[in-house]
C-alpha cells in the first residue's frame, strides 16, 4: 500500500510542463492586446470566454461545475469520500486592463493541471478536489476586488456586490446576470461551502524570488492593504490672466499632498508600499486652471501599527496640505494583514524540498482570494519568480519551468490534503 | 454740422444698458450648465444655436450676414461710402466646456449693441461696421484656439484648421460642414477682406480692474503665450509588490517635473503664468503604478526673452526630473507677445476720459483674436472688470453698469473709426 507521501510524489511528477504551457498560451490569446498582455475584464465578453474555455478543459477532464450567484466558477474532481469537504484550489481568470498573461489565470490552470495529474495517474483521492475561477479578482471595473471571494467567505454582502457600478453607469449584478445566460447551463450553488483547505498559486508580482534565485514562494501571509480616495476641489480659472497667488489650482494642491505623504511615507527598508494609481483633473482644458481633481491612494504593508498610523498621515496631511484648496478624504477599503496558519504553508515547504526545488518564505505584497479563505480554512499560497517582478503589466512574464514547479509543489500539497482526515 | 466727437458721444449716450444685458441672458440660455454657466463648444450644436440667435438679432436690426469657409460670421451694417473698408469688432461665441457668460459673448453683444445705438440715434458711419463672431476662439475641442481668425489672416492654412480632429476623432472640417448646412442660408466670402480698424471688448478675466477700481482697462498688448504637450513613459507594475527603488512611476516623475517647473518658474512680481490644465494618466487603476502620464503646459507672459529662457528651462528640466522614467516634450503653439499699434488704444483712453469713466491701461493676460487683427489693421482692446477675476469658468460675472460702459466705450471708438480715413 502506498504512503500518502508517495502518492502526493507520483501527482506532483506527473504534471505536465508542455500542456500546462499549452492552456497559458491558449487563455492568452482571450483579451489578447497588442503588446502582449491580456484585457480580460471581470463580467465582459472576454472574460465570458475566458470562463468558456475554462468548462471546456474542466470537462474534458471529467470534472462537474457548478457556479454561485456572484459568478466564482468551481469544477469539481470526486474523491473516494462522496461526503468529504473538498481540498480547494484556484485563483482567477479577470485581468487588469492592462494586464498580463499570468496573473490570477496560472493559479487556475495550475489547478486543472493537478486535476489532469491526478488523472493522468490513476490516483482518486479521500476528498474531492476543486478547481475554482474567482469573480472579478481585480476590481478594475466593479470596486472592490477579490468581489467573488468576499462574498464567498461572508465578508461583502451579495446584495451589495450585484449593485456596484463602473465608470460608465454600467451595474455588476446585470453583467453578472448577462454573463450567467450566455455560458452554458451548470450546475448552482450558495455561498460558504465547506472545504477541507485552501491553495492557490501564483506569480509573486514582485521582485524577491528572482532577486534570491529561488523557484518557490512559501508564503507566510498577506500584508495589509488600504484604498482611499481623495477629493481636491480648487476653482476653475484662465490659465493666461490669474496671478498664481490668487489661484485655486486643484492640481497644485493634489501634487503638494502627494508629494508630502511621499515624503512621509519614505522607509529606508523601502517595504511600505505608496501608489497614487488613478488621477483624474477636471475640466482638463489646457488653458484653464483646475477646479477639480481626485486621486486614489493604494496604501499596504504587512504592520497593521504601521498602517494605522499612515492612514492617519493621510487625512493630516492632506488637511494641512491642500488650502487655499478644499479636500475631502474617505477611505474604500481597510484589508488588515493576515498571517496563514502553519499546516498548508508548512507542507508548501515540505513539497519543495522531497522535489528538491529551491524556496523561501515570503510575505505577499498583492492582495489575493486567499485572504478570504483564510478565515474559512487551512489556507497557504505558492509563489512563482516573475520576470523583473513585473505584474499588472502587459509584459508579465514567468518561465515554463517555474510554472511547472509550482504546479509540482501544488500537486504534492493538494493530494496531500485530498487524503488527511 | 456735428462733429465726429459730437456724433461718437450721442452713439455712446444711446447704448441701452438693458437691452444689452438681456440679450446676455437670453444668449446664457444656449448651452447653459447647472451651475450657472455655459457649454457652447466650437461646432456643436450648441454653437450652431448660438450663431442662430446672432444671427436674428442681426437682421432685426438691418445687417447683412456673411460667412467665410472656416465659419467666421460677419453681420455688417451699411455705411455712407460703399466702398470704404468696415470697422470690424466683436468676439466669439464659442465657450470652455465649464465656461462663463461673458467670455467671448460679451464682445460680440456689445459689437450689435453698438449696431442697435447707431440705428437709435438714426447716425449712418462713413465706413460700414461689422460685427464678427470668430469661430473656435476657445479651441477646447479643436486645436489650436483662436482657429477662425487665424485662417482669417492668414497665420494657419484652411487646410490644416479643417483637418483638425478632437479627442473622440471627428474632424473639425465635417462639424463646420454640418453647421453650415443647418443654418440659415446666408452669403459666403473669402478671407483677409480689407478692416480699417478692429476693436474687440471683453471682460479681462483677471484681477487687476477689479483690485484697482477701475471700468475700463486699456489694452496695450498680448502677452505671449506657449504650449507644450509632456509625454511621460514609466513601466506599469503592481502597486502591493513593487519596491519604490524598482519603480518606473510615470505619475511620479510628472509630479517630480511640474513641481521642479513651478520652483524655477517663479517670480516674486507673480506675472509668470505657468499651468498644467490637462492631465491624464494611464492605466488609472487603483492598484497598478502607472506607465504613462501625459500632460500639458500653458505658459505666458508679455517678455519675449522670459519665455524664450522658460520654454528652454522645460525642456531641460523635464529632461533631468524625469529619470528613471523617459520624457518626450512638445511645443504645440507658440503665441509671440503683441503691443498694439498706438491708434486704438489712444481712442480707447480718449472715449473713457470723455465719458468720465475711469481707465487704465493693462495688458491682455489672455489670447483673443485681437492678435491676429493686429497684424492686419489698427487693432485695440476694450477690458472691462470681472467679479474675482475669475474666468474659463461657470461662476464668471460681471456688472450690468460695467458691461454697459465698456459698450459705450465701444460706441464711442467705433463710431469714431467708423468716421476717419
Amino acid at each position: 500500500m502506498k504512503t500518502v507521501s508517495d502518492i502526493a510524489r507520483r501527482a506532483a511528477e506527473a504534471v505536465n510542463e508542455n500542456r500546462l504551457w499549452q492552456r497559458h498560451i491558449d487563455m492568452a490569446e482571450i483579451g489578447a492586446t497588442a503588446n502582449g498582455g491580456v484585457n480580460r475584464q471581470a463580467f465582459t465578453d472576454e472574460d465570458r470566454r475566458g470562463r468558456k474555455l475554462f468548462i471546456e478543459w474542466a470537462t474534458a477532464l471529467g470534472c462537474t461545475l457548478a457556479i454561485d450567484p456572484i459568478g466564482n466558477l468551481f469544477a469539481r474532481r470526486a474523491g473516494r469520500d462522496g461526503e468529504a469537504a473538498p481540498v480547494v484550489t484556484g485563483s482567477h481568470l479577470d485581468s487588469q486592463p492592462t494586464g498580463g498573461r499570468f496573473d490570477g489565470t496560472y493559479g487556475v490552470l495550475a489547478g486543472l493541471e493537478v486535476v489532469a495529474a491526478l488523472n493522468d495517474t490513476g490516483i482518486v483521492t479521500r476528498r474531492p478536489v476543486e478547481v475554482v475561477d474567482w469573480s472579478n479578482e481585480e476590481g478594475s471595473r466593479y470596486a472592490p476586488g477579490l468581489m467573488g471571494s468576499s462574498v464567498y467567505a461572508g465578508a461583502l454582502e451579495l446584495d451589495k456586490a450585484l449593485s456596484a457600478t463602473d465608470r460608465a453607469g454600467n451595474r455588476a449584478g446585470d453583467d453578472i446576470a448577462g454573463l450567467l445566460a450566455k455560458i452554458p447551463r451548470i450546475a448552482r450553488r450558495g455561498f460558504g461551502l465547506a472545504a477541507a483547505a485552501y491553495v492557490e498559486a501564483h506569480i509573486e508580482q514582485g521582485p524577491l524570488l528572482e532577486s534570491a534565485g529561488k523557484t518557490i514562494g512559501i508564503v507566510e501571509g498577506i500584508q495589509g492593504a488600504r484604498w482611499f480616495e481623495v477629493d481636491v476641489a480648487g476653482e476653475e480659472s484662465h490659465a493666461g490672466t490669474t496671478p498664481v497667488g490668487r489661484r485655486r489650482d486643484a492640481l497644485r494642491a493634489a501634487l503638494r499632498i502627494v508629494a508630502a505623504l511621499e515624503a512621509a511615507l519614505l522607509d529606508a527598508a523601502d517595504t511600505v508600499r505608496f501608489t497614487v494609481g488613478r488621477f483624474e483633473v477636471l475640466p482638463g482644458s489646457t488653458n484653464t486652471v483646475p477646479g477639480q481633481v481626485t486621486f486614489t491612494i493604494d496604501l499596504r504593508h504587512p504592520d497593521e501599527t504601521l498602517l494605522e498610523r499612515a492612514a492617519r498621515d493621510i487625512h493630516n496631511i492632506a488637511a494641512a496640505t491642500a488650502p487655499p484648496c478644499r479636500v475631502a478624504v474617505a477611505e474604500t477599503m481597510n484589508a488588515r494583514p493576515i498571517r496563514f496558519e502553519r499546516r498548508v504553508p508548512d507542507l508548501v515547504g515540505q513539497a519543495a524540498a522531497v522535489l528538491g526545488l529551491s524556496a523561501m518564505e515570503v510575505f505577499s505584497g498583492a492582495m489575493h482570494d486567499a485572504k478570504n479563505m483564510a478565515g474559512h480554512c487551512p489556507t497557504g499560497m505558492i509563489f512563482i519568480p516573475c520576470e523583473r517582478g513585473l505584474s499588472h503589466n502587459e509584459a508579465e512574464n514567468a518561465t515554463p519551468t517555474d510554472v511547472a514547479a509550482g504546479a509540482r509543489v501544488l500537486a504534492h500539497v493538494v493530494t496531500t490534503l485530498a487524503e488527511q482526515d
